[in-house]
Protein backbone atom coordinates (compact mmCIF):
# COMPACT_ATOMS: atom_id res chain seq x y z
CA UNK A 1 0.00 0.00 0.00
CA UNK A 2 1.34 3.11 -1.12
CA UNK A 3 1.96 6.36 1.36
CA UNK A 4 0.86 8.83 -1.19
CA UNK A 5 -2.80 7.48 -1.64
CA UNK A 6 -3.15 6.83 2.05
CA UNK A 7 -2.35 10.23 3.38
CA UNK A 8 -4.41 12.41 1.33
CA UNK A 9 -4.42 16.04 3.35
CA UNK A 10 -8.40 15.92 3.03
CA UNK A 11 -8.78 19.33 3.90
CA UNK A 12 -7.05 20.66 0.95
CA UNK A 13 -8.59 20.81 -2.48
CA UNK A 14 -6.64 18.84 -4.70
CA UNK A 15 -6.24 16.05 -1.98
CA UNK A 16 -10.37 15.99 -2.03
CA UNK A 17 -11.27 16.39 -5.14
CA UNK A 18 -8.58 13.60 -6.54
CA UNK A 19 -9.36 10.95 -3.46
CA UNK A 20 -10.32 8.13 -4.76
CA UNK A 21 -12.14 4.98 -2.35
CA UNK A 22 -11.64 1.42 -2.51
CA UNK A 23 -14.40 -0.36 -3.66
CA UNK A 24 -12.70 -3.91 -4.42
CA UNK A 25 -8.64 -5.21 -4.88
CA UNK A 26 -8.30 -2.82 -7.79
CA UNK A 27 -11.34 -0.97 -8.11
CA UNK A 28 -11.69 2.68 -6.93
CA UNK A 29 -14.35 4.48 -6.76
CA UNK A 30 -13.96 8.77 -7.83
CA UNK A 31 -15.76 11.78 -8.13
CA UNK A 32 -15.20 13.83 -10.77
CA UNK A 33 -15.04 17.55 -9.56
CA UNK A 34 -16.66 20.74 -11.98
CA UNK A 35 -14.23 23.00 -10.05
CA UNK A 36 -11.94 21.11 -12.27
CA UNK A 37 -13.56 21.47 -15.80
CA UNK A 38 -12.68 23.85 -18.43
CA UNK A 39 -16.15 24.78 -20.23
CA UNK A 40 -17.99 21.38 -19.40
CA UNK A 41 -14.61 19.01 -19.93
CA UNK A 42 -12.99 18.41 -17.00
CA UNK A 43 -9.32 18.92 -17.26
CA UNK A 44 -6.82 16.15 -18.34
CA UNK A 45 -4.18 16.76 -15.94
CA UNK A 46 -6.85 16.60 -13.50
CA UNK A 47 -7.57 13.09 -14.43
CA UNK A 48 -4.44 11.72 -14.54
CA UNK A 49 -4.16 12.77 -10.86
CA UNK A 50 -6.87 10.68 -9.90
CA UNK A 51 -5.66 7.75 -12.04
CA UNK A 52 -2.34 8.12 -10.60
CA UNK A 53 -3.54 8.29 -6.64
CA UNK A 54 -5.81 5.01 -7.67
CA UNK A 55 -2.44 3.37 -9.04
CA UNK A 56 -0.35 4.34 -6.26
CA UNK A 57 -2.66 2.63 -3.93
CA UNK A 58 -2.88 -0.75 -6.09
CA UNK A 59 0.71 -1.00 -7.00
CA UNK A 60 3.31 -2.16 -4.68
CA UNK A 61 5.52 1.06 -5.64
CA UNK A 62 4.12 4.74 -4.41
CA UNK A 63 5.44 6.97 -6.69
CA UNK A 64 4.27 7.50 -10.86
CA UNK A 65 7.82 7.18 -12.65
CA UNK A 66 6.29 7.37 -16.04
CA UNK A 67 2.70 7.32 -17.12
CA UNK A 68 0.94 8.10 -20.53
CA UNK A 69 -2.50 8.33 -20.49
CA UNK A 70 -4.77 7.85 -23.73
CA UNK A 71 -8.03 10.46 -23.71
CA UNK A 72 -10.89 8.26 -25.26
CA UNK A 73 -14.16 10.18 -24.88
CA UNK A 74 -15.15 13.57 -22.52
CA UNK A 75 -14.94 13.58 -19.13
CA UNK A 76 -17.90 15.30 -16.94
CA UNK A 77 -18.12 16.18 -14.11
CA UNK A 78 -19.69 13.38 -11.98
CA UNK A 79 -18.95 10.02 -10.33
CA UNK A 80 -16.37 7.78 -11.89
CA UNK A 81 -14.86 4.15 -11.64
CA UNK A 82 -10.90 3.43 -11.59
CA UNK A 83 -10.39 0.08 -12.49
CA UNK A 84 -6.61 -0.82 -12.22
CA UNK A 85 -4.14 -4.11 -12.89
CA UNK A 86 -0.62 -4.92 -11.62
CA UNK A 87 1.00 -5.32 -15.02
CA UNK A 88 3.89 -6.85 -13.58
CA UNK A 89 5.41 -6.37 -9.87
CA UNK A 90 9.42 -5.92 -9.76
CA UNK A 91 11.79 -5.36 -6.69
CA UNK A 92 12.36 -1.99 -8.15
CA UNK A 93 9.48 -0.85 -10.75
CA UNK A 94 6.41 -2.32 -11.10
CA UNK A 95 4.25 -1.79 -14.03
CA UNK A 96 0.33 -1.00 -13.90
CA UNK A 97 -2.89 -0.20 -16.20
CA UNK A 98 -5.45 1.85 -15.71
CA UNK A 99 -8.95 2.96 -16.86
CA UNK A 100 -11.12 5.79 -15.69
CA UNK A 101 -14.90 4.74 -16.53
CA UNK A 102 -18.12 7.48 -15.70
CA UNK A 103 -21.43 5.95 -16.38
CA UNK A 104 -24.15 6.00 -18.89
CA UNK A 105 -28.00 7.18 -17.55
CA UNK A 106 -28.16 3.35 -17.77
CA UNK A 107 -25.44 2.25 -16.03
CA UNK A 108 -23.02 1.28 -18.60
CA UNK A 109 -19.46 2.29 -17.93
CA UNK A 110 -18.24 4.14 -20.69
CA UNK A 111 -14.54 4.40 -20.66
CA UNK A 112 -12.43 8.15 -20.57
CA UNK A 113 -9.00 7.47 -19.87
CA UNK A 114 -7.04 4.16 -20.78
CA UNK A 115 -3.06 4.58 -18.53
CA UNK A 116 -0.79 2.95 -18.98
CA UNK A 117 2.70 3.51 -15.95
CA UNK A 118 5.50 2.51 -14.23
CA UNK A 119 5.71 3.15 -10.94
CA UNK A 120 8.59 3.77 -8.12
CA UNK A 121 9.57 4.62 -5.05
CA UNK A 122 10.83 8.22 -6.03
CA UNK A 123 12.87 8.26 -2.03
CA UNK A 124 15.01 5.61 -2.93
CA UNK A 125 16.85 6.87 -5.67
CA UNK A 126 20.46 8.42 -5.58
CA UNK A 127 20.90 12.25 -5.54
CA UNK A 128 23.48 11.69 -8.24
CA UNK A 129 22.87 14.34 -10.60
CA UNK A 130 24.33 14.80 -14.41
CA UNK A 131 21.54 16.98 -15.67
CA UNK A 132 23.50 18.87 -18.97
CA UNK A 133 20.66 21.53 -19.24
CA UNK A 134 19.91 24.55 -16.84
CA UNK A 135 16.56 26.09 -15.80
CA UNK A 136 15.81 28.73 -18.51
CA UNK A 137 15.01 31.91 -17.02
CA UNK A 138 11.89 33.55 -16.15
CA UNK A 139 10.84 36.80 -15.04
CA UNK A 140 10.01 36.51 -11.12
CA UNK A 141 5.96 35.92 -10.30
CA UNK A 142 5.15 39.33 -9.57
CA UNK A 143 5.75 40.73 -13.39
CA UNK A 144 4.24 37.51 -15.10
CA UNK A 145 0.67 37.75 -15.76
CA UNK A 146 -2.56 35.64 -14.37
CA UNK A 147 -6.05 35.45 -15.80
CA UNK A 148 -6.73 38.38 -13.44
CA UNK A 149 -4.59 40.71 -15.30
CA UNK A 150 -5.74 40.51 -18.88
CA UNK A 151 -8.07 38.64 -21.02
CA UNK A 152 -8.66 35.33 -19.92
CA UNK A 153 -6.67 32.55 -21.44
CA UNK A 154 -9.74 30.19 -20.44
CA UNK A 155 -13.44 31.14 -20.41
CA UNK A 156 -13.67 33.20 -17.10
CA UNK A 157 -16.59 30.63 -15.95
CA UNK A 158 -14.01 27.60 -15.93
CA UNK A 159 -13.29 26.19 -12.44
CA UNK A 160 -10.04 25.50 -13.67
CA UNK A 161 -8.86 28.84 -13.77
CA UNK A 162 -9.82 29.12 -9.51
CA UNK A 163 -7.85 26.29 -8.96
CA UNK A 164 -4.59 26.65 -10.40
CA UNK A 165 -2.50 29.80 -10.13
CA UNK A 166 -0.57 30.21 -13.07
CA UNK A 167 1.34 33.40 -13.97
CA UNK A 168 2.65 33.64 -17.34
CA UNK A 169 5.98 35.59 -18.67
CA UNK A 170 4.08 37.92 -20.75
CA UNK A 171 7.00 37.19 -23.51
CA UNK A 172 4.51 34.55 -24.45
CA UNK A 173 1.24 36.20 -23.65
CA UNK A 174 0.80 38.09 -26.94
CA UNK A 175 -2.05 35.68 -28.38
CA UNK A 176 -4.26 37.25 -25.86
CA UNK A 177 -4.28 40.39 -27.11
CA UNK A 178 -4.04 38.98 -30.56
CA UNK A 179 -0.37 39.13 -31.06
CA UNK A 180 1.24 35.74 -31.19
CA UNK A 181 4.49 35.21 -31.20
CA UNK A 182 4.36 32.36 -33.71
CA UNK A 183 7.52 30.55 -31.82
CA UNK A 184 4.90 27.77 -30.07
CA UNK A 185 6.11 28.77 -26.18
CA UNK A 186 4.10 29.33 -23.07
CA UNK A 187 6.11 29.52 -19.83
CA UNK A 188 5.41 30.99 -16.16
CA UNK A 189 4.73 29.76 -12.86
CA UNK A 190 2.73 27.40 -11.17
CA UNK A 191 0.97 26.62 -8.01
CA UNK A 192 -2.20 25.72 -6.21
CA UNK A 193 -4.81 27.90 -5.13
CA UNK A 194 -5.43 26.09 -1.95
CA UNK A 195 -1.75 26.48 -1.14
CA UNK A 196 -0.33 22.88 -1.03
CA UNK A 197 3.21 21.97 -2.14
CA UNK A 198 3.83 19.76 -5.09
CA UNK A 199 4.14 15.98 -5.06
CA UNK A 200 4.92 13.29 -7.60
CA UNK A 201 0.88 13.19 -7.94
CA UNK A 202 0.09 17.27 -7.99
CA UNK A 203 3.01 17.56 -11.01
CA UNK A 204 0.80 14.69 -13.14
CA UNK A 205 -1.46 17.82 -12.93
CA UNK A 206 0.86 20.78 -13.48
CA UNK A 207 2.27 19.08 -16.77
CA UNK A 208 -1.06 19.29 -18.40
CA UNK A 209 -2.32 23.25 -16.57
CA UNK A 210 -1.39 25.64 -19.20
CA UNK A 211 -2.64 27.38 -22.07
CA UNK A 212 -2.00 25.63 -25.39
CA UNK A 213 1.31 26.70 -26.78
CA UNK A 214 -1.35 26.78 -29.97
CA UNK A 215 -2.41 29.92 -28.99
CA UNK A 216 1.15 31.23 -29.01
CA UNK A 217 1.10 29.57 -32.74
CA UNK A 218 -1.64 32.06 -33.90
CA UNK A 219 -4.62 28.95 -33.65
CA UNK A 220 -7.45 29.54 -31.61
CA UNK A 221 -10.03 26.92 -30.06
CA UNK A 222 -9.84 23.39 -28.72
CA UNK A 223 -7.01 21.41 -28.58
CA UNK A 224 -7.60 17.73 -27.43
CA UNK A 225 -5.20 15.86 -26.23
CA UNK A 226 -4.60 12.21 -28.00
CA UNK A 227 -1.83 11.18 -25.58
CA UNK A 228 -0.09 12.80 -22.62
CA UNK A 229 3.03 10.68 -21.19
CA UNK A 230 4.76 12.55 -18.11
CA UNK A 231 7.65 10.90 -16.81
CA UNK A 232 8.18 12.38 -12.95
CA UNK A 233 11.89 12.30 -11.90
CA UNK A 234 12.29 13.85 -8.42
CA UNK A 235 10.34 14.42 -5.65
CA UNK A 236 9.78 18.25 -6.16
CA UNK A 237 11.09 19.94 -3.50
CA UNK A 238 8.66 22.92 -1.24
CA UNK A 239 7.59 26.35 -3.32
CA UNK A 240 5.97 27.20 -6.90
CA UNK A 241 6.99 25.50 -9.84
CA UNK A 242 8.24 27.07 -13.26
CA UNK A 243 6.94 25.42 -16.22
CA UNK A 244 8.20 25.90 -19.83
CA UNK A 245 5.70 24.37 -22.18
CA UNK A 246 7.23 24.28 -26.09
CA UNK A 247 6.02 23.12 -29.82
CA UNK A 248 8.38 22.31 -32.34
CA UNK A 249 6.12 20.84 -34.60
CA UNK A 250 2.48 21.74 -35.94
CA UNK A 251 1.89 19.54 -39.18
CA UNK A 252 -0.70 17.83 -40.97
CA UNK A 253 -3.32 18.89 -37.73
CA UNK A 254 -1.30 17.70 -34.93
CA UNK A 255 1.18 19.02 -32.61
CA UNK A 256 3.30 18.26 -29.88
CA UNK A 257 3.55 20.15 -26.30
CA UNK A 258 6.50 19.48 -24.69
CA UNK A 259 6.48 20.37 -20.66
CA UNK A 260 9.58 21.01 -18.56
CA UNK A 261 8.24 21.63 -15.00
CA UNK A 262 11.39 22.96 -12.40
CA UNK A 263 11.44 22.89 -8.69
CA UNK A 264 12.28 25.78 -6.88
CA UNK A 265 15.95 23.45 -5.93
CA UNK A 266 16.56 23.98 -9.88
CA UNK A 267 15.50 20.59 -10.25
CA UNK A 268 13.83 19.21 -13.41
CA UNK A 269 11.28 16.89 -11.76
CA UNK A 270 8.74 16.28 -14.61
CA UNK A 271 9.12 15.91 -18.37
CA UNK A 272 6.22 15.82 -20.42
CA UNK A 273 5.22 14.99 -24.04
CA UNK A 274 1.54 15.39 -25.68
CA UNK A 275 0.20 14.54 -29.02
CA UNK A 276 -2.96 16.83 -29.69
CA UNK A 277 -4.62 17.61 -32.46
CA UNK A 278 -4.35 21.11 -33.71
CA UNK A 279 -7.42 23.50 -33.28
CA UNK A 280 -9.72 23.70 -36.50
CA UNK A 281 -9.73 27.26 -36.60
CA UNK A 282 -6.80 28.67 -38.24
CA UNK A 283 -6.28 32.26 -37.22
CA UNK A 284 -2.77 32.77 -38.60
CA UNK A 285 -1.39 35.92 -37.97
CA UNK A 286 1.96 35.86 -40.20
CA UNK A 287 3.07 32.58 -38.38
CA UNK A 288 4.56 30.28 -40.87
CA UNK B 1 -7.91 -4.48 -42.44
CA UNK B 2 -4.49 -2.00 -43.08
CA UNK B 3 -2.79 -1.77 -46.09
CA UNK B 4 0.79 -1.78 -44.23
CA UNK B 5 0.12 -5.26 -43.12
CA UNK B 6 -1.31 -6.32 -46.02
CA UNK B 7 1.56 -6.13 -48.45
CA UNK B 8 5.19 -6.63 -46.68
CA UNK B 9 7.36 -7.03 -49.28
CA UNK B 10 8.58 -10.53 -48.42
CA UNK B 11 11.94 -10.58 -49.87
CA UNK B 12 12.96 -7.73 -47.74
CA UNK B 13 14.80 -8.28 -44.65
CA UNK B 14 13.10 -5.85 -42.38
CA UNK B 15 9.54 -6.75 -43.82
CA UNK B 16 10.38 -10.95 -43.56
CA UNK B 17 11.50 -10.28 -39.77
CA UNK B 18 8.99 -8.28 -38.83
CA UNK B 19 5.80 -10.05 -40.59
CA UNK B 20 2.86 -11.10 -38.61
CA UNK B 21 0.74 -14.06 -39.15
CA UNK B 22 -3.16 -14.27 -38.38
CA UNK B 23 -3.97 -16.70 -35.80
CA UNK B 24 -7.32 -15.70 -34.74
CA UNK B 25 -9.53 -12.41 -34.85
CA UNK B 26 -6.68 -10.26 -33.19
CA UNK B 27 -4.33 -12.83 -32.45
CA UNK B 28 -1.14 -12.78 -34.33
CA UNK B 29 1.98 -15.19 -34.27
CA UNK B 30 5.42 -13.86 -35.07
CA UNK B 31 8.97 -15.06 -34.92
CA UNK B 32 11.60 -12.77 -33.65
CA UNK B 33 14.72 -13.01 -35.02
CA UNK B 34 18.21 -13.67 -33.82
CA UNK B 35 19.16 -10.99 -36.38
CA UNK B 36 17.80 -8.35 -34.72
CA UNK B 37 19.54 -9.09 -31.08
CA UNK B 38 21.92 -7.23 -29.08
CA UNK B 39 23.92 -9.77 -27.03
CA UNK B 40 20.90 -12.14 -26.09
CA UNK B 41 18.37 -9.72 -26.28
CA UNK B 42 16.13 -8.36 -29.28
CA UNK B 43 16.13 -4.65 -29.92
CA UNK B 44 12.92 -2.66 -28.58
CA UNK B 45 12.83 -1.05 -31.51
CA UNK B 46 12.23 -3.96 -33.81
CA UNK B 47 9.82 -5.61 -31.20
CA UNK B 48 7.86 -2.22 -31.89
CA UNK B 49 8.00 -2.84 -35.47
CA UNK B 50 6.00 -6.23 -34.87
CA UNK B 51 3.69 -5.50 -32.09
CA UNK B 52 2.81 -2.28 -34.46
CA UNK B 53 2.54 -4.10 -37.66
CA UNK B 54 0.00 -6.91 -35.62
CA UNK B 55 -1.84 -3.12 -34.69
CA UNK B 56 -1.88 -1.91 -37.93
CA UNK B 57 -3.48 -5.07 -39.13
CA UNK B 58 -6.21 -5.33 -36.31
CA UNK B 59 -7.25 -1.67 -35.90
CA UNK B 60 -9.27 0.54 -38.63
CA UNK B 61 -6.72 2.81 -39.50
CA UNK B 62 -3.43 1.45 -40.48
CA UNK B 63 -0.35 3.85 -39.60
CA UNK B 64 0.97 4.61 -36.05
CA UNK B 65 0.12 8.08 -34.19
CA UNK B 66 1.51 7.39 -31.10
CA UNK B 67 2.52 4.37 -29.90
CA UNK B 68 3.56 3.77 -26.19
CA UNK B 69 5.92 0.52 -24.80
CA UNK B 70 6.70 -1.12 -21.99
CA UNK B 71 9.40 -3.44 -21.78
CA UNK B 72 8.53 -6.32 -18.93
CA UNK B 73 10.82 -8.98 -19.42
CA UNK B 74 13.68 -9.32 -21.75
CA UNK B 75 12.64 -10.73 -25.38
CA UNK B 76 14.65 -14.17 -26.74
CA UNK B 77 14.80 -15.18 -29.98
CA UNK B 78 11.74 -17.14 -31.08
CA UNK B 79 8.09 -18.07 -31.11
CA UNK B 80 6.17 -14.58 -30.05
CA UNK B 81 2.60 -14.33 -29.76
CA UNK B 82 0.76 -10.44 -30.24
CA UNK B 83 -2.66 -10.09 -28.08
CA UNK B 84 -4.13 -7.15 -29.79
CA UNK B 85 -7.63 -5.04 -28.19
CA UNK B 86 -9.65 -2.12 -30.19
CA UNK B 87 -9.93 0.07 -27.28
CA UNK B 88 -11.80 2.27 -29.31
CA UNK B 89 -12.17 2.86 -33.24
CA UNK B 90 -13.16 6.12 -33.98
CA UNK B 91 -13.74 8.12 -37.88
CA UNK B 92 -10.25 9.50 -37.88
CA UNK B 93 -8.15 7.88 -34.87
CA UNK B 94 -8.32 4.34 -33.33
CA UNK B 95 -6.78 3.53 -30.12
CA UNK B 96 -5.23 0.21 -29.33
CA UNK B 97 -3.58 -1.74 -27.10
CA UNK B 98 -1.49 -5.25 -27.67
CA UNK B 99 0.42 -7.55 -25.61
CA UNK B 100 3.58 -9.50 -27.21
CA UNK B 101 4.35 -12.80 -25.51
CA UNK B 102 6.63 -15.68 -25.43
CA UNK B 103 6.59 -18.95 -23.71
CA UNK B 104 7.88 -20.89 -21.17
CA UNK B 105 9.51 -24.68 -21.91
CA UNK B 106 6.18 -25.74 -20.31
CA UNK B 107 3.78 -23.38 -22.90
CA UNK B 108 3.49 -20.79 -20.55
CA UNK B 109 2.93 -17.08 -21.99
CA UNK B 110 5.14 -14.93 -20.44
CA UNK B 111 4.52 -10.77 -21.20
CA UNK B 112 7.36 -8.88 -23.04
CA UNK B 113 6.07 -5.93 -24.11
CA UNK B 114 3.15 -4.07 -23.22
CA UNK B 115 2.10 -1.27 -26.05
CA UNK B 116 -0.49 1.24 -25.53
CA UNK B 117 -1.62 3.26 -29.29
CA UNK B 118 -3.18 5.53 -31.71
CA UNK B 119 -3.46 4.96 -35.25
CA UNK B 120 -4.79 7.12 -37.79
CA UNK B 121 -3.98 7.70 -41.41
CA UNK B 122 -1.28 9.79 -42.40
CA UNK B 123 -2.15 9.99 -46.24
CA UNK B 124 -5.47 11.61 -44.99
CA UNK B 125 -3.79 14.91 -43.38
CA UNK B 126 -2.97 18.05 -44.77
CA UNK B 127 0.03 19.56 -46.29
CA UNK B 128 0.07 22.47 -43.44
CA UNK B 129 3.02 22.43 -41.61
CA UNK B 130 4.06 25.11 -39.88
CA UNK B 131 7.06 23.92 -38.12
CA UNK B 132 9.24 25.54 -36.05
CA UNK B 133 12.26 24.20 -35.88
CA UNK B 134 14.64 23.02 -38.68
CA UNK B 135 16.74 19.86 -38.86
CA UNK B 136 20.03 20.27 -37.54
CA UNK B 137 23.08 20.25 -39.67
CA UNK B 138 25.33 17.08 -40.18
CA UNK B 139 28.18 15.98 -41.81
CA UNK B 140 27.69 13.94 -44.85
CA UNK B 141 27.44 9.91 -44.65
CA UNK B 142 30.75 9.86 -45.99
CA UNK B 143 32.21 11.74 -43.31
CA UNK B 144 30.81 10.21 -40.46
CA UNK B 145 31.32 6.84 -38.76
CA UNK B 146 29.93 2.98 -38.96
CA UNK B 147 31.09 0.68 -36.87
CA UNK B 148 33.01 -0.76 -39.41
CA UNK B 149 35.53 2.81 -38.82
CA UNK B 150 36.35 1.97 -35.04
CA UNK B 151 36.07 0.72 -31.96
CA UNK B 152 32.22 -1.24 -32.02
CA UNK B 153 29.37 0.61 -30.54
CA UNK B 154 28.08 -2.53 -30.09
CA UNK B 155 29.79 -5.95 -29.38
CA UNK B 156 30.70 -7.41 -32.93
CA UNK B 157 28.93 -10.22 -33.02
CA UNK B 158 25.38 -8.46 -32.51
CA UNK B 159 22.90 -9.31 -35.55
CA UNK B 160 21.80 -5.71 -35.06
CA UNK B 161 25.16 -3.68 -35.95
CA UNK B 162 24.73 -5.68 -39.51
CA UNK B 163 20.93 -5.01 -40.35
CA UNK B 164 21.05 -1.50 -40.20
CA UNK B 165 23.30 1.14 -41.43
CA UNK B 166 23.92 3.72 -38.94
CA UNK B 167 26.79 6.64 -38.99
CA UNK B 168 27.04 8.59 -36.46
CA UNK B 169 28.60 12.42 -36.31
CA UNK B 170 31.98 12.37 -35.90
CA UNK B 171 31.44 15.05 -32.92
CA UNK B 172 29.50 12.23 -30.87
CA UNK B 173 31.59 9.05 -31.02
CA UNK B 174 34.30 10.09 -28.54
CA UNK B 175 33.20 7.77 -26.25
CA UNK B 176 34.11 5.39 -28.73
CA UNK B 177 37.59 6.17 -27.35
CA UNK B 178 37.48 7.15 -24.16
CA UNK B 179 36.69 9.85 -24.71
CA UNK B 180 32.75 11.05 -24.04
CA UNK B 181 31.92 14.79 -24.25
CA UNK B 182 29.37 15.09 -21.61
CA UNK B 183 26.74 16.35 -24.02
CA UNK B 184 24.68 13.42 -23.80
CA UNK B 185 24.58 13.38 -28.04
CA UNK B 186 24.19 10.89 -30.72
CA UNK B 187 23.46 11.72 -33.85
CA UNK B 188 24.19 10.22 -37.62
CA UNK B 189 22.46 8.99 -40.61
CA UNK B 190 20.02 5.67 -40.54
CA UNK B 191 19.29 3.24 -43.22
CA UNK B 192 18.43 -0.28 -43.29
CA UNK B 193 21.31 -2.84 -44.26
CA UNK B 194 19.01 -4.42 -46.86
CA UNK B 195 17.62 -1.23 -48.76
CA UNK B 196 14.18 -0.65 -48.19
CA UNK B 197 12.40 3.13 -47.50
CA UNK B 198 11.51 3.95 -44.95
CA UNK B 199 7.91 3.96 -44.09
CA UNK B 200 5.92 4.25 -40.69
CA UNK B 201 7.28 0.78 -38.91
CA UNK B 202 10.32 0.70 -39.99
CA UNK B 203 10.77 4.39 -37.80
CA UNK B 204 9.15 2.78 -34.57
CA UNK B 205 13.04 0.51 -35.42
CA UNK B 206 14.47 3.84 -36.35
CA UNK B 207 13.94 5.57 -32.79
CA UNK B 208 15.44 2.99 -31.04
CA UNK B 209 18.74 2.18 -33.36
CA UNK B 210 21.43 4.00 -32.40
CA UNK B 211 23.74 3.53 -29.04
CA UNK B 212 22.80 4.68 -25.72
CA UNK B 213 23.24 8.26 -25.28
CA UNK B 214 24.62 7.63 -21.55
CA UNK B 215 28.06 6.84 -23.70
CA UNK B 216 27.76 10.48 -24.27
CA UNK B 217 27.21 11.28 -20.72
CA UNK B 218 30.60 8.85 -20.10
CA UNK B 219 28.36 5.70 -18.93
CA UNK B 220 28.79 2.68 -20.11
CA UNK B 221 26.42 -0.72 -19.88
CA UNK B 222 23.82 -1.59 -20.53
CA UNK B 223 20.60 1.36 -20.43
CA UNK B 224 17.84 -0.92 -20.58
CA UNK B 225 14.56 0.80 -21.84
CA UNK B 226 11.28 1.56 -19.38
CA UNK B 227 9.50 3.08 -21.16
CA UNK B 228 9.21 4.08 -25.07
CA UNK B 229 6.72 6.47 -27.05
CA UNK B 230 6.96 7.65 -30.67
CA UNK B 231 4.91 10.15 -32.49
CA UNK B 232 4.79 9.23 -36.34
CA UNK B 233 3.88 12.95 -37.66
CA UNK B 234 4.52 12.35 -41.22
CA UNK B 235 4.97 9.40 -43.95
CA UNK B 236 8.65 9.41 -44.70
CA UNK B 237 9.98 10.31 -47.90
CA UNK B 238 12.26 8.23 -49.85
CA UNK B 239 15.83 8.41 -48.77
CA UNK B 240 17.95 8.20 -45.83
CA UNK B 241 16.88 9.41 -42.29
CA UNK B 242 18.88 11.80 -40.13
CA UNK B 243 18.22 11.04 -35.98
CA UNK B 244 19.40 13.09 -33.23
CA UNK B 245 19.17 11.74 -29.71
CA UNK B 246 19.79 13.94 -26.67
CA UNK B 247 19.61 13.65 -23.26
CA UNK B 248 19.63 16.65 -20.71
CA UNK B 249 18.46 14.75 -17.74
CA UNK B 250 20.33 12.16 -16.18
CA UNK B 251 19.60 11.67 -12.43
CA UNK B 252 18.85 9.59 -9.59
CA UNK B 253 19.97 6.08 -12.25
CA UNK B 254 17.35 7.05 -14.41
CA UNK B 255 17.60 9.28 -17.65
CA UNK B 256 15.12 10.10 -20.85
CA UNK B 257 16.14 9.90 -24.69
CA UNK B 258 14.67 12.06 -27.19
CA UNK B 259 15.12 11.40 -30.92
CA UNK B 260 14.11 13.59 -33.59
CA UNK B 261 13.70 11.58 -36.83
CA UNK B 262 14.34 13.70 -39.91
CA UNK B 263 13.25 12.87 -43.83
CA UNK B 264 15.20 13.59 -46.75
CA UNK B 265 12.33 16.22 -47.62
CA UNK B 266 13.49 17.81 -43.96
CA UNK B 267 9.89 16.86 -42.37
CA UNK B 268 10.31 16.17 -38.68
CA UNK B 269 8.95 12.58 -39.22
CA UNK B 270 9.16 10.95 -36.16
CA UNK B 271 9.47 12.39 -32.37
CA UNK B 272 10.10 9.40 -29.23
CA UNK B 273 11.16 9.92 -26.00
CA UNK B 274 11.99 6.99 -23.30
CA UNK B 275 12.76 6.62 -20.00
CA UNK B 276 15.41 4.62 -19.17
CA UNK B 277 17.71 2.87 -16.49
CA UNK B 278 21.10 4.77 -16.46
CA UNK B 279 24.04 2.08 -17.03
CA UNK B 280 25.08 0.72 -13.23
CA UNK B 281 28.94 1.08 -14.20
CA UNK B 282 30.16 4.70 -13.89
CA UNK B 283 32.89 5.77 -16.14
CA UNK B 284 33.08 9.34 -15.71
CA UNK B 285 35.59 11.01 -17.20
CA UNK B 286 34.47 14.58 -16.34
CA UNK B 287 31.00 14.50 -17.28
CA UNK B 288 29.08 16.84 -14.68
Amino acid sequence: MAQAAQTPTADNEFDRDTSVTLREPGVYDADLSEGWAILSAVNGGYLLAIVGRALSDALPHPDPFTVTAHYLTPSRPGPAVVRTETVRGGRTLATGQASLFQYEPDGTEVERVRVLAAYGALDTLSDDVRTSVKPPTLPPAEECLGTEDGPAAFPADSGFTRRVVVKLDPETTGWAVGEPSGKGEVRGWFSLADPREPDPLSLLLTVDAFPPTAFDLGLTGWTPTVELTTHIRCRPAPGPLRVFVTTRNLAGGYLEEDADVWDSADRLVAQSRQLARAPREARVPGAR
